[in-house]
């Protein structure tokens, strides 16, 4: 599977780059082609360390679209419409959104778009023969790269079409520990969204580092 | 710690009554007193058949708010209103809110109230001198009344009085092996009750049956 990741020098993006890249082509974008050369040779030496071999290649966001059969959007939600934007070539790809739309006052809360979510507002900026789906909306960003954490969480995975949801259910499998649920249509995923400003209350509340959840 | 059950002869209420009444004095409130004296006779014979001792009183709604300094509305959220604005003495008492508001279409989705949560919606209804707090969201009704279950779960409690907080969490980790979890204040509730939601479609989709959440 050839997966592209859009904003993949960012910290969620690098880490998934960083272990998806063993057993998948990863082809990481970036809005400055440089940073993701950067990245996949920083990448690239910390697997080969642990005598890991990798397929790795840094390009710019548009040709990280075009390379791939799936794109995951590491971005911040701040980013995405305008990302989406200036981006073209999504048909007939499966794209990933991790993206948790939150804002902080005293506390973290979801605060979504009127479409009801990333995801939906997500939906509604690509074509419609791109097969969105929500997934790794509630691991925490400092966990995916440090390649020594165990990723031992339950992952829900949202999508309207079932052949796509499998196989992005058995991508998430793939990755250390991490468990796939399937969470129902694309329009459930408020609810996985709102899941992460959730946990970045209790994890600031009660010392839980980087909290995650497990359904049990 | 005097606990008044309002819904007492519901499965959660049935099932909270089970679980604090042998370490608590638990009054079972519901519409009909006879229903809650059957219940809570039903729930002696239970525990007795343990070797275990019990408080437990069964009386109308309003008889058990009065008796209480703990509140518990065990009600399905289209019956919280009309519950509440029928009963009175919510004074200086602490009312915890296990309510969520869920709807179904073709899967279970979050539906909250215009105040933005079942949560917001009870304290906007009680006096201003009740501290409202929310707990036991997510834990399916179901495992409350089966005791051989272990409740081996996450609770996330809300709540805006830092003293209320307290005491509903050492309540809530004096049961089975809950753990509670400073989620934040009551504003922050709609995360919690939209985990529900979210449960239910994992569970059903997952085959995992009555679903659960761990912070991890």
């Amino acid at each position: 599977m050839r997966i592209g990741i859009v904003g993949g020098t960012g910290d969620i993006g690098e880490g998934m780059a960083l272990r998806l890249s063993s057993t998948h082509e990863v082809i990481v974008g970036s809005r400055e082609a440089e940073k993701a050369i950067a990245s996949c040779t920083a990448c690239e030496e910390m697997l080969s360390e642990r005598g890991l071999e990798c397929s790795l290649l840094g390009v710019g966001n548009q040709a990280a679209v075009d390379a791939a059969d799936v794109v995951v959007l590491a971005l911040p939600f701040k980013h995405v419409a305008g990302t989406l934007q200036s981006l073209c070539g999504f048909e007939d790809k499966i794209v990933i959104t991790p993206v948790n739309p939150i804002e902080r006052s005293t506390y973290f809360y979801y605060a979504p778009p009127p479409e009801g979510s990333a995801a939906m507002l997500v939906k509604k900026l690509l074509p419609e023969s791109a097969t969105v789906c929500a997934a790794f909306n509630n691991i925490a960003a400092k966990k995916w790269k440090i390649l020594d954490e165990v990723l031992d969480y339950s992952v829900a995975v949202c999508c309207d079409d079932e052949s796509a949801k499998r196989q992005v259910m058995d991508l998430v499998n793939g990755i250390s520990e991490l468990k796939a649920y399937d969470a129902g249509p694309l329009a459930a995923a408020s609810m996985v969204e709102s899941v992460t400003p959730l946990l970045l209350n209790v994890g600031r509340l009660n010392k839980l580092r980087d909290a995650g959840v497990r359904f049990v």
